[in-house]
């Protein structure tokens, strides 16, 4: 893959009910429902930095820009065509991001230097001790890169500011991991489960942890993403939470 | 407190709809929901092993043996009046147990010579470094011991049989010192979280692992303990899966 993208390699696409447009290629990783809920998560207040982790094309980014105003907007993405596509769909979406192409475990000084209000991360969702690696290349770098959870949460806890927060959205079955590794490190951890049904296993979990935070922790109710018991038609059967936070921009609260 | 009891300290109390009898002591501690959740929650075989590490008087292990017919009870408690009952609640109930006068840490060689198909446990709820010492020595043992949940997981784990299992029932605010504790030492690890009310945050957690499991985490939907979104009245207004639970004997899946 090269560093930048021909036209028809690319699709565009809207979030939030069309408050964000996304440049994002037409295979390999897609951006579906998740980097919205991420940023949906994060509470974040105008005037405040925010730094994600293998940001890919920005979604996350975007997203939260179109809540909240005035944010200072950092990215970090491994492959140069993500880190391309999201600097593009910055311009494209009038907001402010630098964004750096960047291994989270060997991040730039002009990162390394700062630390962020919020520092935010969708980490790979697929364990490759444990499954096969995606066809696609760049595919298989957004979904199964090798590294654990643990070199995820201590890449993110670095760049938190005192007072900040982290928030990170994964696989509910990686819920050990994270936990583990921010067990004693970080305070006010909370999360909260996403189920696609009322009544079923968590199938992610958004949590959150502060810098410095002595709040015991919480875990909240699951948000529920579709209504009825199965899926029973083609149309978006999203439940009235869920429809206000994937189309309306509103905040998920954990 | 002595270790044995004026009938006049002691009260009957029936549990799972009168399926239990025990003897508690008016004052101190007396057990709840949580014992009769935990014994519902712990998938025990006719026949199988089961060892509660701090038994108190008994109340989750003669809910179980109630459900589950032929089980070898066994049970350690630190406190010699407890240790009392859970005998004499063992013999009212018709039950086999072995009950020990023994510290979790320093556990006697009859039970440290043997695993045990399920290890249950019911930790002391109150965290003495963020709370108040209970003016009751009894209640304050029963609450408050200082033992951090990574002992009682450790005390837990040596004790399980090579294809068993732990359950254990917490205040939700400790998972993450659950979690940690059990993360990469046992397998299969899956948690349900207990909720006054729907949509409220969660209050209790049940966990359980198996020794040597290698199935993904789960984090399952809460159990609704109380229907409505408030209490109305002096009626018990559990939800039909707990009345089932908690009057019928049911089990609590996972």
């Amino acid at each position: 893959m090269t560093s930048t993208w021909a036209d028809e390699a690319l699709t565009r696409d809207a979030f939030l009910g069309g408050r964000v447009t996304l440049l994002q290629p037409r295979r390999g990783y897609r951006a579906g429902t998740d980097p919205v809920l991420l940023a949906a998560a994060v509470e974040a207040e105008p005037g405040q930095s925010v730094l994600e982790l293998g940001c890919g094309a920005g979604a996350a980014l975007m997203c939260l820009a179109a809540r909240v105003p005035d944010l200072a907007l950092w990215g970090a993405e491994i492959q140069p065509a993500y880190a391309d596509l999201a600097r593009r769909n910055a311009a494209l979406n009038g907001a402010q991001a630098e964004i750096h192409t960047a291994d989270l475990r060997a991040l730039p000084a002009a990162l390394k230097a700062r630390r962020f209000d919020h520092v935010i991360a969708n980490p790979p969702y697929f364990d490759r001790a444990h499954s096969r690696p995606a066809p696609n290349p760049a595919k298989e770098t957004a979904f199964g890169a090798p590294l654990p959870m643990a070199a995820w949460v201590d890449a993110m806890a670095r760049r938190v500011a005192p007072l900040g927060r982290l928030t990170l959205i994964q696989r509910a079955d990686r819920l050990p991991e994270i936990i583990a590794a921010l067990h004693g490190r970080m305070g006010g951890i909370a999360l909260r489960p996403l189920v696609s049904r009322a009544g079923r296993d968590a199938e992610r979990v958004v949590v959150t942890a502060r810098q410095s935070g002595r709040a015991a922790f919480r875990l909240a109710a699951p948000l529920v993403l579709h209504a009825g018991a199965r899926h029973l038609s083609d149309a978006a059967d999203f439940t009235p939470e869920a429809e206000t936070i994937l189309r309306d921009g509103g905040i998920l609260r954990i």
